[in-house]
């Protein structure tokens, strides 16, 4: 099968080359007319753009790429959704990249972007990195960058984020109007914004309502399942045991389930349970998950919307930055 | 900062650049002692080839595509862990494609990477695809490509699934034996031989058991979780409401259990309910699940590695073309 090349549309249209190339590139100096008759001819003939030699020349390779930790989480796939909507009608493609919250991952991935594979980068930072350099040499290149969700708050790049500090305020005042005396809070990230956030808003609340904070109530957790699930039956197994978990990630509400299961421990009367989650189950748990829900579609398109706003050299307002967005808390069983 | 290439490594290491070139390249003619300094000093200083650059001359761009329907299914996520645990090992990126079950966005992806992106390329195909010329022409393409769980019998290609036809066959004994009478087959992908060969395992059961097949049990599901759960509910709402459902996949599952909800029916007592499904939650859902759990990380796994001999220009043993793992029932509560 012969492919269609610049040279084929061309002599279709009986248009030079370089007219071709301008209306297919979208340039202002094409009118609309011409370039829908290119585009027309273009998808009917499956005309595909060599994207190494384009690339070579501008560098444009009409994809974005998404680095985040992981995709069994809702929050993810959820935000890829929303990034893919804008993304699609853009044209562009998405390609996924996972670190699974590892420092080294990220670091191969940076450095894989950085020789100039795609046109813009929306990143999720690891949980586990805490140093950022490899970063800094990715913004360096100077291709477009929005962070969202985990952000580093040491490089200047527009962020999308929910509310951290408020939701974990409103969490952890929930937790103490349904009765709680002692909460733990199972903390990730804790070299980043968000994880700072959500325990500075665990601690206000605290004292705002006149509990002590103990440091051995913040539970540093990894990414690991097994150790996760160690650590808070051990917290569960103390005299001294925590009658609230306020968990900052889905991963490790679903540890405390099973935690508390295996100790003989009953959600919501021996322990009562909230936890940042888009779980689609957390209805259909036994007992249904009380969730602090992050409007994690949205933060994916507004993302996305910021990225190409780079890509096309418009500016964004100072105050859109950092864009911060709204999680809402969902009260259901384990709570009660 | 200056980028390290080439022509920094040669003059460092005090050799050609030729001689750096074909190291990186692990050229046969190069001595391994060399090759170790090479590549220790490209480490060091972070040397990063230009992917276009190299991908003109010989398309290694040393990544390998993963095209799913989705992420929010923790059938792929934990399948892409396999994927990546051998593509590390080979010191391969990997970039993921979702196609959201459409025939258009898996089109569009395929002729994009048909133009070269990628060195090789694993497809779980789009549900919602009954024409497959695109991957045709992809497969002309001469890049090493492996299907796995929706895989195209048309194309000839390395396949790993797994016993779809047993694994139907097993959920409906099961359902049998545990008193249902009257079984509704919840069915998507009904081009793909996925679909097909579930199908036909849920038939042989019944005939097995002396049950009667009845065409308006098979429901023909959808992408779209609305569309599902009126469907389901309709199901329920008839006179001959079944007393068992199988679902084909994990998100009719959780279709199955708002529908019931809504309903007002009880799972089991009204309704048994069986599904194909890698859900992390199951054994902790309202009941909990029963599922037929397919070994997702080592189909990852597997597809990944038959994709590596291909790259590596090793053979495949013919009882491998189409490599089949066993998925395994685990009775829970909703089949009580």
């Amino acid at each position: 099968m012969d492919s269609v090349n610049l040279k084929t549309l061309a002599k279709k249209l009986n248009l030079s080359i370089s007219t071709v190339s301008r209306a297919l590139r979208d340039s202002h100096e094409i009118s609309v007319k011409t370039k829908q008759k290119v585009l027309a001819l273009a998808k009917a003939l499956n005309y595909e753009p060599n994207p190494y030699a384009g690339s070579l020349r501008k560098q444009a390779s009409r994809t974005i790429a998404v680095v985040i930790p992981e995709v069994a989480n809702n929050f993810f796939s959820l935000a890829i959704s929303g990034i893919e909507e804008i993304a699609q009608l853009k044209g562009y493609h998405v390609l996924i990249y996972l670190t699974h919250d590892r420092y080294d991952l990220e670091l191969s991935i940076a450095r894989h972007l950085a020789s100039g594979r795609v046109d813009g980068i929306l990143l999720s930072v690891s949980s586990e990195s805490n140093d950022f350099l490899h970063l800094v040499e990715l913004k360096n290149k100077n291709i477009p960058m929005v962070f969202f969700d985990r952000v580093c708050e040491e490089i200047d790049a527009p962020k999308v984020t929910t509310d951290d500090f408020e939701s974990g305020y409103q969490a952890t005042v929930h937790l103490i109007e349904m009765g709680c005396k002692s909460i733990a809070y199972l903390m990730i990230a804790k070299n980043l914004s968000i994880g700072q956030k959500r325990l500075e808003g665990y601690k206000e609340a605290l004292k705002d309502n006149g509990h002590d904070f103990e440091e051995r109530l913040v539970i540093n957790c990894s990414n690991d399942k097994e150790v996760n699930y160690e650590l808070i039956k051990g917290v569960l197994a103390g005299a001294n045991r925590p009658d609230g978990i306020f968990a900052s990630v889905e991963h490790l509400a679903i540890a405390s389930y099973y935690a508390c299961k295996d100790s003989g421990l009953s959600i919501p009367e021996d322990v009562k349970l909230v936890s940042f989650s888009n779980l689609e189950t957390a209805p259909l748990l036994n007992p249904s998950l009380t969730t602090i829900t992050q409007p994690a579609y949205l933060i994916g398109k507004e993302a996305a919307t910021m990225l190409f706003r780079m890509l096309e050299k418009k500016p964004i307002n100072i105050e859109d930055q950092h864009l911060e967005l709204k999680s809402m808390l969902f009260q259901r069983e384990s709570t009660a």
